[in-house]
């Protein structure tokens, strides 16, 4: 096919060209003496995507699945009982992989396509006297609805019920994007990876810690090797890493933070809320709905559309990919079938979506789903004008 | 500014990710005994893209600018009489270097925005019994209106006026994009550059001749050094270049023969002719102009569009590039502030452009032309659709 | 500093430009239809880099540390008792990681320089009548001492103790350089890294695995998420992965798999042995001592150099980097100071080590260690040219 | 083959990996508001590396053989009588090119390997009462034999002989590498390319023009278009060019000033110096000789070899290439055969040279001049020790 191919999945996310190039360069020793600049570098400037000034932020090779196990085997102890809300398949796929590591999760059912409401989280945690609860997992944006937790409403229920649980919250498709403030809202293990926010391929995974989780790491004894904070602590305080770090992406994610830091962070997220708006604006004018509810907690990162009964999704996310050279985001678990996503985070702008916009208005066509051509992009334009 | 800039001038246009590619890569030696491999295979490769089995392919570090000079100095005397139309800032152009090159040009002018008739070519060489006139200088695609010439009635009419001018064609807009039959139409010099249809970076000059023109440049007494024909036939036979080569552009020319030989030589003009269809609708949808009037002679590589009076196209463009990141063509010439155009060649594809045409609407809105938004994109969607 | 910078430790190693344009490419959906296609084909095409027909290969964004874990977790239940030769840094570290996973291991501690004696394998094994010892875990090539073991041996006194231990070979410095025959050695499970043979940046780790040790993930109960083999079988066999792909690392193992087989497994070795050769030579007209004791054990992928009593191989190390632009390995723990190590693994040839060489000679006289002038370089050199 | 390709012909040389990058990017509108910052930014940061305050320079998509006819073009009238000297290949291309282009050119022979004499110049000139001599044309460093002319030496003379003739200076080979005081030495018109000492791909040509040979562009009558210097005085002025400019050149050429000028191009002098003198002095130890006789007019940029008589320089140039990946540079001209030439400048440092030293010493052996191993490297060696 001519021309270039449209990538609108909800991650990987385009990677700029600077971030490319930045990546395009011969090795180096990562013992060497001149090392420890680029590693020092990196850590500070991770922070403040983190909105971190206490927490401390980690580097690994890996992607955001296995910063989850990351996150949960430094923190927790072999068995221990953790609070988790389940209202997607990422918040599904985090709990499975708590369970999988032998935790014992007490899970909080949600509507997929609803926020988790800080109440019950409250409630839980308020009826556990006997604080066996060590840690609440929540992912903060679900990749899978496009639906966004309020994590300042959380941390306050938390506060409230007094309960010393750990917040370990999933920002794989939030931090880097939304706005995101670790120490404000108390948390104390955040995750994510490379390839949304950061704008790169995938291949890293990163975390940041509170002071309270860094203080339990030491004397955790769940067994880990390859996810153990320890000797990550050890060797990045002299500028290095325990092992052979993924040099490429150290190289791109130098690059991408310069980018995130030109832009601000407050400005990547309003650019990301008046990009969003735009792509909600087009899919109320196809007369379609979103699997998200409620207004409140819509995504500015990532959306899911919901096809008319008796219409199959699929079929418009192939037409898209074959017919127009257009990747869109398919529903995933249970909403396989019933719902398509758009992904508009990282390096992303109002032309970009409205060209993505305008080949989802033809990949409906060819589903069957007659949306009027240029009602959706037209919706996108007037937003697009008036917030410029 | 965050994503992909688009850029929609008619040259330089969008450089695959496969070209950069190949043109990132170490120099070597242009003497060595590796090297006759890719002189032989580009020059080999680059003759379907010019329609051409007799004709004979050259390469020069130069621009589209440089070679109107070659094609000029290896086959005419100083001071030669030659033909030539003027129907546009190109084709004046062309002209104009004859001119400062010493040679007698008569013009025939021709409204800007329409094709030139070939009558008035025949008439022309017709009237000329004692064939004072040594060439006839045409532009097959005139890139400032958007207008292509009927190479095989020029061709025709210039036989029925049983004329021996040669015939120098422009193909910068058209060879590697527009169906181009160097053969078939007794075209004797067609000249192009790297960065339009071939989807290269500027720096690049090609040039076709014909077994007529060779024969008279070994005797052509015009004082030439860089773009004397006669060295390059003497090093190319060997495999070689008479002084460095621009290695880069040698190498992303072979990845963008390959593309182009991918696709298909008659694919790649269909491709051409559907997007530019699309945009043509997109403009009447807007209630515009075409400044070029003859269906029959729209260009599919370029579409020039004329703002209503009183309004200043130049602020279309600016407003495009400012505030959505779209690089639109501006009117040449006497067109400064009348027409704004789109270029859609090389490497583009239906929803890139179904981006720009959204991006444009934007930018008339701006440019206080408002256009109903939407329209234009829809009415290429309906084509694209229909077309597919 | 001006000019290449040269990099010659022993991982990473120098990446081909080939396969650094490969990595330089726009991402893609990892679920689309067209995915399946790369992963197919990874997959196929690293079983004879492992000299695998019957082995299954994996591939993870991790490093070989990682890949460590991966073999221990997926085969061993929780506490199980393993047998362990240390004789370097990295088979140390090897240990380490079992025993921080939990693992009870039975040392053989051997000098470091030397290799493993198969004989005390087979003895600890044949001494094991309860079969209480689950896996034998073994590093290939030491990167520390540059000692390769000789697992065709160490398979036979396996064989001839009769015991049902797996075999579990960290090949991160040889599979891709050296000769590795998966499944005539009998190995369940080999890990390697990009960084190395593969001459990828580092982040991705891979695995191969035999039917016996496949036979006992499934069943397996340590507990495990990331490095999980399970759920990358159900994936893998429909062409897709569990979860985001570091795709353009998988874009680059395209890119070296297809440098590898063009280049032939065994013509890979072959150069590779004849490359180490000419350091080996060089250091013996230094003068100087190798780590590795016994010539037949003598690795093909990096050379570990003694510095005379008195001296600080740290020193020429840091010489080497700051004043010659030349990064060599350092003694790695009880040989820090006493040892500096040659890699000469992945995309190397025989102009790249004499220049190394050089280089090294000019850091011993800056360590003052005066090695005479050109005579490990002219040593090599002769070895080269007979050798060619 | 494997690893690198070793590239020490004179020209291309080795690109670095920061302009490579910098050419790997997206093209862009040449006619947009933001381009005269790149047009504005390049022609200052190029006149300190001509040394130049006073003199303008310009740029041009072509290689230095362009520039050589735009030097002449634009400054002499049609039949114009020229002065030069021919001691090379280069200096005699420069001379055959002015022959074709119509001047008249007095020829003062001088055995190649040899600097011009300065005096030869001064009594020519002052032999020319009447001042038909319209300008000196001089190659400053002759590529061919790596011969350095004292152009300080020439200006003198050609003071002393009060003679008005403008002073044309090929600066291919030394510009970017060597010192150069265009304002100092009162040079009229240098000209350099991009594929020497700016470290780039061949494909510009750059020249810079004195107040005084610029007085005479506006009214020469010589016939030009491509390279005549008025309509890039007039769109450069604006920050523009008059046609498409090598945009990715340029992105290249921005690069390249900024490593030059981070360096010091007095520095970037020094260490060619440093870098040429370790060459010699391994042509020495190897007893063989420099076709450049004189110590003092020894290039620093390149260095031209005598093989023995009744050997062939073809053959120790051939073995290089085929066996051991080094291209060295052929004998030119007469000198085909008997000469073989080492390119060193531009993005070159010792380790480099000392591996090309070491790849030569086995091609001469390989050729049948068994030079001793190691000897020119450990000569080399010593000299980049004492100098570091």
């Amino acid at each position: 096919m001519s021309g270039r191919h449209h990538l609108f999945v909800p991650g990987p996310t385009n990677v700029p060209d600077r971030v490319l190039r930045a990546m395009h360069r011969a090795q180096e020793d990562h013992r060497s003496s001149a090392f420890p600049e680029l590693t020092h570098g990196l850590l500070r400037d991770l922070k403040p995507v983190f909105g971190a000034n206490d927490g401390r932020p980690f580097i690994f090779a890996a992607t955001g699945t296995g910063m989850w196990e990351a996150a949960l085997t430094n923190t927790l102890a072999p068995g221990d009982r953790v609070l988790a809300a389940r209202f997607g398949q990422f918040s599904h796929l985090f709990i499975d992989t708590a369970e999988r590591l032998g935790f014992r999760v007490d899970v909080i059912d949600v509507e997929w396509g609803e926020a988790v409401d800080p109440g019950l989280i409250g409630a839980a945690l308020a009826a556990d006297k006997a604080h066996a609860i060590k840690a609440v997992l929540l992912v903060h944006n679900e990749t899978a609805t496009g639906v966004t937790n309020d994590l300042a409403g959380i941390r306050e229920a938390m506060d409230e019920a007094r309960h010393p649980a750990l917040l370990l919250v999933d920002g794989v498709s939030s931090i880097g994007s939304l706005d995101f403030q670790f120490d404000v809202w108390g948390v104390d293990v955040a995750i994510c990876g490379s390839q949304k926010g950061f704008m790169m391929p995938a291949g890293l995974g990163m975390l940041c810690v509170s002071p309270e989780a860094l203080g339990r790491i030491e004397t955790n004894r769940f067994p880990r090797a390859y996810f153990d904070l320890r000797p990550q602590i050890l060797h990045n305080d002299q500028g290095y890493f325990p092992y052979t770090p993924a040099l490429a992406h150290l190289f791109g994610l130098r690059e991408a933070l310069d980018m995130l830091h030109e832009e601000g962070m407050a400005q990547v997220a309003a650019r990301h809320a008046r990009l969003a708006e735009g792509v909600r604006r087009a899919v109320h004018a196809w007369g379609l709905q979103l699997i998200a509810r409620d207004p409140e907690s819509r995504s500015n990162t990532v959306t899911g559309i919901v096809v008319p009964d008796g219409k199959d999704a699929r079929h418009v996310i192939d037409h898209a990919f074959r017919r127009w050279d257009l990747a869109l985001g398919s529903g995933l678990g249970r909403l396989n079938g019933r719902v398509f996503r758009i992904g508009h985070l990282g390096d992303v702008n109002a032309l970009m979506l409205l060209g993505a916009l305008a080949g989802t208005e033809l990949a409906l066509h060819d589903a069957g789903i007659p949306v009027p051509y240029g009602a959706g992009v037209a919706a996108a334009q007037r937003w697009y004008h008036e917030s410029a």
